[in-house]
């Protein structure tokens, strides 16, 4: 078992520094079913922070896998609407939300990938509304991790079940600060250094970023008025959250017709139950214009293919390599983990936050200035100890921005 | 374990005949934690039967004990809306809704009563509409039994855990016909005989009943245009349900302001996490004038004190002493079991379906013919084999129906 001082310091810090709950909020959690005892900690935390309401939403993998094993044609293509319809409101107005845990990442992995992509289909069309209330910026809400062995097993193949969810606790601990004797001043100091990052970024008004290293060259322009943004959101009811535990990125919104160039993947990626390794897309005009992948290419392509809005990008995300995470030389299968271990770009929805002034702005002038709207929103690993970023301004100049995967503007001090 | 063809058999019993779910309906499962190893029967089951999607609520005892060990005080009287917000359009649709399982009797015992009380208002208020949407009659529905070990521990206090639950399984499967070599044919004709009573008390049109028995004579007028119902029930979506798996009652609708007399409980009573027994009330123009109990006589009190409506009828329900349920001599701390092994009355709701034309009617005129209603419905047990029950005509002509906890009517072939 993981030292429970530990578990306790995690759940604080989910609560506290992650969702940032207000006292007199209520909370809704969604979770797996395995991870319920650690659930139950941030649950009793939540209520002791002022909760004025704490609801649990379980979801139990025997039951999802019952759809694929004894379902209807029909059900493949139908999600309901009820949980939706009651969440939105709640969203907006002043309920908090929170993720914990990940989904196991081979939980489909037998089941017809077809059937499965018509179930995600139909689910993401249906709960739009629900990431698009989350995302708004009105409520706090987080997303945190728990060890269960599913995903132990996944990220420590070769290690018996219990060692492995031991390893995993451990890596989920330093990488949230809840190993430290007092980890919400841990949290908070690691805030400011990533705060410090996000506001070099936000003077420097780059028109677009270079990225070299093998495989990859590739202009990602930036959409007109982006904001840099990463570690803590102020939402509009007056909360200020972490949305993820851990994390190191500081992220900003492409221009969805400025891209250019190929880029090739330095991680595996983990999506709707399959690995997609060694990608190489070619964009052109923003667009991707050529997809290969020495894995998992089949799932990536019908992604693309099948939703508006995913051949372009919605985000571009810099993690040095030298993160805790990137540390760790690990392979996650989890977004949450993985897109803090190297720089990123990520295919459909961009976030309305990473664009100044955007719920002002009507439609058509949100996507002239870059914004790429979809129902999907799928982050891939394009960062290395090998690859440079370079800022371009409006008028040409290249200020070098990271070296061989570390930040420049950090060194520049010590080399001086 | 129990054996797991009566398993099967009283999953499938719950899918076909309990929601009598329909092809291509989508159905909404609410169950505790602890009793997921059936859920996830059912859930298999709903998808075979042709479930476009089934969602499961879990609720955990651990985190509603939560909230009355670390919640605030304001906490207390709050209780979330948007699960009701986003079920009630669901449930006037075409979704169906399943109660798996009982509350554990004791979950709370240790609780303040008054933080529990307070607790319960809240969430009886704002689920008010989701009990209105069930209730009205538009989708099908049930509740079914689980044996958890929490409550078999109540109902086998001297067995050990594994042996109580075994035990209350074969109660289970007996009562629900599960142990039937065809489960839906017994099922079937079951419900057949309970409608040949239902029929002959509609056929009677009686204006009220006369309960009599020691301590109790008791005269409870019917409500006018009262309607006879019990173990199956079509519904305005065109299904056809078992509300109750398992069930023997034939119950209407009293008129709340007709019901004279003294009346005392033959069975406990398991409320809000505490047993009330002994119970004698009086009633005068349908209102209770006095109330006492042998034990949780405060509990008792306060809910009739708290709620409006509470003071009144809106059940009274026939059950023969013979029923399988009254022959296992067993309390099972649970309205689904006891009430079926016993004549009862219930103070608080009537439902809709036991007046004739209900819904076409102004509320004035549900109220002037005898509809009562409330936040509650609180069923408890008056009769025994030593009860007889005689119905009283318009005219003053007695009829009897029940003679030492039998039907009459149901002999007199015999006699003749």
């Amino acid at each position: 078992m993981p030292d429970s001082v530990k578990l306790e310091n995690l759940a604080r810090l989910i609560v506290r520094c992650g969702v940032g709950l207000m006292p007199g909020q209520a909370l809704v959690v969604s979770a797996n079913l395995n991870d319920r005892e650690f659930v139950r900690l941030v649950v009793a935390e939540a209520y002791r922070a002022g909760a004025k309401a704490v609801s649990v939403l379980y979801e139990d993998e025997e039951n999802t896998r019952a759809k694929f094993l004894h379902g209807s044609d029909e059900s493949m293509d139908f999600a309901p609407r009820w949980l939706v319809d009651g969440l939105v409101p709640a969203y907006l107005t002043d309920t908090a939300s929170l993720r914990i845990g990940m989904t196991n990442p081979s939980l489909l992995a037998d089941i017809d990938p077809a059937k499965v992509a018509r179930a995600s289909k139909a689910a993401a069309a249906v709960s739009k509304p629900l990431s698009d209330a989350i995302m708004s910026g009105y409520a706090n809400w987080c997303v945190a991790p728990c060890a269960s062995e599913a995903w132990a097993k996944h990220v420590f193949p070769d290690l018996a079940p219990a060692e492995a969810v031991e390893r995993l606790w451990d890596v989920i601990f330093v990488t949230s600060r809840a190993d430290q004797p007092d980890p919400i001043a841990a949290w908070t100091a690691h805030v400011q250094r990533v705060k410090s990052s996000m506001q070099w970024l936000n003077e420097q008004k780059f028109a677009s970023l270079h990225f070299e290293g093998p495989g990859t060259d590739l202009v990602v322009g930036l959409a007109d008025g982006h904001v840099w943004c990463g570690v803590e959101s102020e939402t509009k009811n007056g909360a200020v959250c972490s949305p993820n535990i851990p994390t190191e990125e500081v992220f900003t919104m492409p221009h969805a017709d400025r891209v250019d160039g190929v880029v090739r993947s330095t991680k595996p990626l983990s999506l709707r139950g399959q690995v997609v390794d060694g990608i190489e897309v070619t964009f052109e005009r923003g667009a991707v214009t050529s997809l290969r992948a020495d894995k998992g290419e089949e799932v990536l392509r019908k992604l693309v293919e099948t939703y508006e809005g995913a051949r372009r990008l919605g985000e571009v995300a810099l993690v040095p390599h030298s993160s805790p995470i990137s540390q760790t030389g690990l392979l996650f299968y989890s977004t949450l983990f993985d897109e803090n271990a190297a720089c990123h770009i990520a295919l459909g929805r961009a976030y309305s936050e990473t664009m100044a002034d955007f719920d002002a702005l009507p439609r058509e002038e949100q996507r002239a200035r870059g914004a790429n709207d979809s129902l999907i929103h799928v982050d891939w690993m394009i960062g290395s100890g090998e690859v440079s970023v370079t800022g371009l301004s409006a008028t040409g100049e290249r200020v070098p921005v990271m070296s061989a995967g570390e930040w420049v503007f950090d060194r520049v001090p010590a080399i001086l």
